[in-house]
């Protein structure tokens, strides 16, 4: 990791894992350089025989900041993790990783099976000194802005020290991805009394107060405090994080549906539809934020992100951007001292 | 319990919980009353030198259905569970409860503090033969209908005989309620893959298969399938289920806030919003429906509903309503039954 070493600073993107297809990441790609004038420079991982054409068209193929990387397969929505990472050697979002762990890189980008990504990251790269898991750490909307979801999904049996972790590695992230010097940190639990909730919350609420100089830990937060102006980082495991994250996404669907059918239930609120059809759109741009194009998967010796499969170019953009600002800061060595401090506080509890 | 006794018959209705004053709970049980024949008769549980004037004003002074019981305390909302139960003796959620267990009412109901109304039930009522743990069991809005979730927040520390439980307390409430006759019943968890989640969802999983010919059993669900019309009976622990309904309804303000402003933003979308006013209307009466008044703490020796503090007179008259019906069709002593069969299927596993 670090600025000085060129090499590692490139950013290895998983050109072949997107539901829009290779296409759409060139033109990330392209949309993020001439963007970005300090951005990493990107290595396409994938099909040569598909992306090459593709750099062409974009008017990329002499950009000494984008190279092709083969990759002759392709890890699909449908692969179960363990075997696909077993069996697809040469697959993008493998190669991806790789470049990554040899150093040929500083960080990855993929939109592909996050399964496979997170189980492939984690064998691959493995986790940071002092830290057994990685945790998947969303962007997600609420009143006033926005905050961390950390873990959503990459560890679903988490004991207290991992969400101690989860509360450092969020703080790190929010401070670099939000811009918020000291991330308000909420420990996601039932009833906010000190002793409510279960024995992983009232032994991890314990510990986060004691590692107090190093995050903002505003205690414990209920379900209905996520979305007000309350915290910057929500910890949780990666199992209620998980189901949050997808019934949150499943409800406003839901709700956008429900709505969409009432509009069109009769011309006058159609009518009324069209005239506030600028509402409807700012509240779609403000829930689903291109902003943010992915959510990494820390904790790793390596920088990792998870776009959506479904991310855009603007999206892809902003992934691609945020895989530049981890390189350039040097995330992970940020984190690694700020984890050997709360490991030191937490083992003092212990003994 | 059972239709024959006509002590047993009444519902007992805390009438000082509600956040908007005994008045409001007065005028549901007059609305109940008016709209169904046939339902059970309303012992008002508070302090009678204010319900008696309350019930004057209504007219339902010479009504035989209508009776009030005195209690001269109130639990409020800052009240901590432990501490209320044992020194508010004489509270009339306290009170009202009482009156199931000594077999003078059938049902309770109140608006009061959740943790106080959870805790009460379960020290007073006990739960019923073969069940360790009661679960809450709120109507919840998706496409196409409605689901229940069990459980919202009774056991944060649930075993995997809990969550079996569950399935068949939700089963029998789904069918009663939402007239769902095999209710579909899905195991909230993350990926659907048989071993994935954690070792709670992987246990539960395997035994929910045993009892397949009591609940019709889906398999496991993820947390964007909860608000598709996939499954009638969600079934999860009280820590993920009560984050989960919290947070949802957090969301569904944040969206409603988000959209407002933007509808005020400029004088077009306004004008849009007046005309169109009808389909937001219909979409707030979807999404917080006064069909379903109240979340019934299951698994006890007693029929006791959870109604929301601030439920107004059309949401308790529902809750009353299903307070009459659970009287009537004697739920928990189908649910006993049904519970007897799966802990012997369960067994048969352990052995």
């Amino acid at each position: 990791m670090g600025t000085s070493n060129g090499a590692k600073s490139r950013i290895a993107v998983d050109a072949m894992g997107s539901d829009l297809g290779p296409a759409e990441i060139v033109a990330a790609a392209k949309l993020a350089l001439g963007e970005f004038r300090d951005l990493s420079p990107i290595t396409l991982v994938g099909n040569e025989a598909v992306l090459k054409p593709l750099v062409a068209e974009a008017g990329l193929s002499g950009n000494e900041n984008v190279s092709i990387f083969h990759a002759s397969e392709v890890i699909t929505m449908d692969d179960k993790p363990l075997m696909a990472i077993k069996r697809k050697k040469d697959a993008s979002m493998i190669r991806a990783i790789e470049l990554v762990k040899a150093g040929e890189a500083g960080a990855a980008v993929s939109c592909g099976n996050t399964g496979c990504l997170v189980g492939a990251g984690i064998l691959k790269l493995r986790t940071l000194d002092g830290i057994d898991r990685a945790a998947l750490a969303p962007v997600i909307p609420r009143a006033n802005g926005h905050f961390i979801l950390i873990d959503a999904g990459a560890n679903p049996e988490a004991k207290p020290d991992h969400l101690v972790h989860n509360a450092i590695l969020g703080t790190h992230f929010c401070r670099m991805e939000l811009g918020v010097e000291k991330p308000r940190v909420g420990l996601l639990t039932i009833g906010t009394e000190e002793g409510k909730g279960n024995a992983l919350i009232a032994e991890t609420h314990e510990s986060l107060k004691r590692i107090g100089d190093l995050i903002n830990y505003v205690g414990p937060v209920e379900g209905f405090q996520v979305f007000c102006d309350e915290v910057d980082v929500v910890v949780c495991d990666g199992f209620v994080g998980n189901i949050c994250l997808k019934s949150w996404e499943s409800l406003a669907k839901f709700f956008s549906n429900e709505l969409k059918s009432q509009l069109k239930a009769n011309p006058v609120r159609m009518a009324g539809a069209v005239l506030a059809k600028g509402a409807f759109n700012a509240l779609r741009n403000r829930i689903k934020p291109e902003r943010y194009g992915g959510a990494p998967l820390l904790g790793l010796r390596g920088n990792l992100i998870k776009a959506h499969g479904s991310a855009n170019r603007q999206a892809l953009k902003n992934a691609f951007h945020d895989a530049s600002e981890m390189i350039k800061i040097d995330l992970n060595h940020r984190i690694e001292a700020d984890i050997a401090r709360a490991n030191e506080a937490i083992q003092r509890v212990v003994v």
